[in-house]
């Protein structure tokens, strides 16, 4: 589920191009700029040093990590994938590195203990999302190294910027401070997991595991590494939320109906036999408004907590820097929800819970037409909550609500979600972040909460209830899409290439220390 | 769209097999029992000698034939088919074969001159269906003879029985006829088309040709040669009329809504986004009533001729004799609509328009879900039409409908589609059907109106005005399916092989001759 994360940050979607506001002061081209912690450490020229001599080694170290693809909708190298996770760990100094087994694809814990007073929370994800080698212009596994015009040296392959790239140059960042001779500012903990691409269903086995628990508590917050400067602006986003997600489907059966047919008959029947297909888009009608813009589930919107004045303050300094007719192109939409004003709209996005139709399946659905009356219609739905709604409030209502309206026989399938995350603006976490990217002049938009997911509440609620975001800088794009790649040299000033990506990290473990 | 028609013959939807009534005397083994015209002409000896003598010859000629598959949809072998077509006329003896050109594929009308009194009018059609070998337990366009347990020899073949074998069965008898050295009792006119498993788009452009238009309007009737014998009761169905149809998409998209957006973006986005799958749950929500069941279209209903009393006679007569629960059984429906008592729902059946959704395709179709805001909702529809309604009617209604009701912007793309077609029960050709199947112990069914569809209404329709319908003996099955067979030999006393089939096709021009 985190791909809706992503999919707000990269390509088409990127946010961070969309909603830029400079805090910084011009940026520049000299890109990494040490904050006083690190400055002050005497350890910057050393470790800038062991950065450029191990670059080719943590460049390799990406390929070959993108090399082994593990992919758990396709069941595929799995457990190599996990056990070079681990390897990788281990390489990178954390002294205790355990596989961690769960209902599904197992993750990995381990700890570097630097004997440091803080404790940071790393998150990692060792699956890659599946991917069709026809639609690449290179082969999507080998991890060529290639020139792509108006960025310099990149990685292409996939996994590239989702996440491994990301990953291994915040594991280059530990190798250097260990080659320069120095101890980490902080300890960190490690988890990992394999099934991020599928919506992470057994995450939360990993990270409230007792042990995992523990550690994770004494931390000051939780990253995952990220490379999405924007190549125009070199900005990126620091998101204090997002909005939870579910994915269901809603099937409507001659089977579980004991109405309509058991399969797919001739469609002249349907002078005598009833519509699975007409049933599910009664059923559907009941659950929003006619314009289908708001839902109507009976107390649906009950535990909806309005935007508060510091957020619609935070989304109008955002609106201000963008250009709604850029959103609106990008997006290929001409009016907004009602018309809305840009502002207004922007608020919605924020503030709103949605039930979506994500996709339609009844009978025939090739070419042309087929005369068949379908014994099977299915919607697929996903709904984004927002605080103070539940995922599991909002099923059990949804649920309710069908039932109350006569359709007990209509199956709602839940696959996946979780709860909004919400991590406070004046965090150590968002502090430390916003101080890193200001002083290496990375313009920055803070946004109260994303309209798109990602499983952040697996660390800000509860039992861990700690600040939890993405760090990075660097640039990649391509998630999710063929021709994924990550940026290791960079000949666009605008953005980090690998090297600086991995100082930016080693600045912000050291802010931390300092700050946390 | 003739596939419709077939579908209610064929397969599970067997309206023979459900609607059986004994009409003759108790169903005996003996097939073939020429009528008083045939018996009385002297020629019935020669004649069945004749077809005997050319049975290798007929089965080569139908073998021949389905080794050329031509199929409209993939445009192959189009005009190979059809000079193949005038070839299998030619041989036949039709002295004047002329190739038809249509806005589509060519059709071909030819004319037999015996000197008869009577004309006789004969639809062929020369493309078959498309097929995908690997369902195939034999080389679909080989055309081997095989044994099939409980039928006996079998041609194995995409168009086995739809269409060239029950047509190249009437082709024997006109060759078994000259062969005997008789002149034929009536003279033909044949109008063949090569676009039957498209929906016939352009055939009317054929049969209104001035030349055509007056040779048909010479003729007694219209039949396609059909081999749809039940082989459990070896009964056949004497349709009077079949609905009409008309199929067509409705469209919901950005792109011509001016809301939502033009392609499919991240789900997120509806919380500002307007949902083209949602205008259109909304729009098809307004054609029928909340259950589905009945069309709630403006004026839909207006031309909707009730029953006649005798239609409600001939459908509880065909009622008493089927199994509710037999009915029930082979279409997997534990109730009719509205829990409707057995007669009632045949009439219903038999007399309701319906609006069906035979397919919804919007967004993502695949296993599991993925978050997007589809640009586009597409709901299949079939309408059925009764008389005295009209396609055109039913069309401009509807799309009238749906603009009052707001929705100018979801496209209705008409694919296909005709009236309803009539013939009277009193016809000299129902009565030449009724009378040569009595004769042979074959069990029939009158039923008043098929609620499946076929363009008899060609025919039947002004400017032509001729009854219309299907006549034949023999048995085949597996139309628009893997391993569609025709019988040559039968082992099932209760259905006629290719031989009884072809004299059971001489019997009947005699028939038309005396009665016609």
């Amino acid at each position: 589920m985190a791909k809706d994360f992503q999919a707000d940050h990269l390509g088409r979607m990127n946010l961070a191009d969309r909603r830029t506001v400079l805090r910084g002061a011009a940026a520049g081209a000299a890109l990494f700029a040490p904050g006083a912690a690190l400055a002050e450490s005497g350890d910057l020229a050393a470790i800038r040093k062991a950065v450029a001599a191990g670059h080719d080694q943590a460049v390799q170290r990406l390929q070959d990590w993108i090399r082994l693809p593990s992919i758990a909708a396709e069941n595929r190298d799995m457990e190599k994938g996990c056990a070079h996770m681990m390897a990788l760990a281990r390489d990178a100094g954390f002294q205790h590195v355990e596989r961690v087994p769960t209902s599904g694809h197992p993750g990995v814990f381990a700890t570097l203990d630097a004997g440091a007073k803080k404790w940071m929370g790393i998150y990692f994800m060792y699956d890659v999302k599946q991917y069709d080698p026809a639609e690449w212009s290179v082969p999507p596994v080998e991890a060529r190294l290639i020139d792509k015009a108006g960025f310099g040296k990149v990685i292409m392959g996939r996994g590239a910027v989702n996440q491994k790239g990301p990953e291994a140059t915040f594991l280059a960042a530990l190798h250097a401070l260990r080659a320069a001779g120095r101890k980490l500012p902080v300890n960190l903990v490690l988890v990992a997991e394999g099934e991020e691409e599928i919506g992470s269903p057994h995450f939360s086995e990993i990270v409230h595991r007792p042990d995992v628990l523990a550690a994770m508590k004494k931390c000051v917050g939780v990253i995952i590494p990220t490379g999405w400067q924007s190549p125009s602006t070199g900005g990126v986003a620091v998101n204090l939320g997002a909005k939870g997600v579910i994915e269901f489907e809603l099937i409507a059966s001659g089977e579980k109906w004991g109405r309509g047919p058991a399969r797919d008959i001739h469609s002249s029947e349907k002078a005598r036999v009833d519509s699975p297909a007409w049933r599910l888009v009664a059923a559907l009608s009941t659950l929003v408004t006619p314009d289908g813009n708001m839902p109507v589930v009976d107390g649906y919107m009950d535990n909806v907590r309005p935007l508060t004045a510091r957020e619609k303050a935070l989304i109008a300094e955002a609106g201000r820097t963008m250009s709604e007719a850029d959103a609106k192109r990008a997006l290929g939409v001409e009016r907004w929800i009602g018309d809305l004003p840009w502002q207004q709209a922007l608020e919605r996005l924020a503030a709103v819970p949605t039930i979506n139709i994500e996709g339609l399946v009844s009978g025939y659905t090739g070419p042309g037409g087929k005369t068949v009356l379908p014994g099977r219609a299915v919607a697929k739905i996903d709904c984004r909550i927002v605080p103070n709604q539940t995922k599991d409030e909002a099923v059990a209502k949804i649920r309710a609500h069908l039932d109350k309206h006569g359709f007990q026989d209509v199956e709602m399938a839940v696959s996946g979600g979780y709860d909004p995350t919400e991590t406070a603006e004046d965090s150590k976490l968002v502090k430390a972040e916003l101080a890193v990217y200001a002083r290496n002049k990375v313009p920055t938009t803070v946004y109260p909460r994303l309209a798109g997911s990602w499983p952040g509440v697996v660390f800000t609620g509860q039992p861990v209830g700690l600040p939890a975001g993405q760090f990075g800088l660097g640039h990649g794009s391509g998630a999710h899409a063929p021709d994924e790649y990550f940026v290791i040299e960079s000949t666009n000033p605008k953005i980090a290439g690998m090297d600086d990506a991995a100082m930016g990290f080693v600045d912000f473990l050291y802010e931390i220390a300092a700050v946390g």
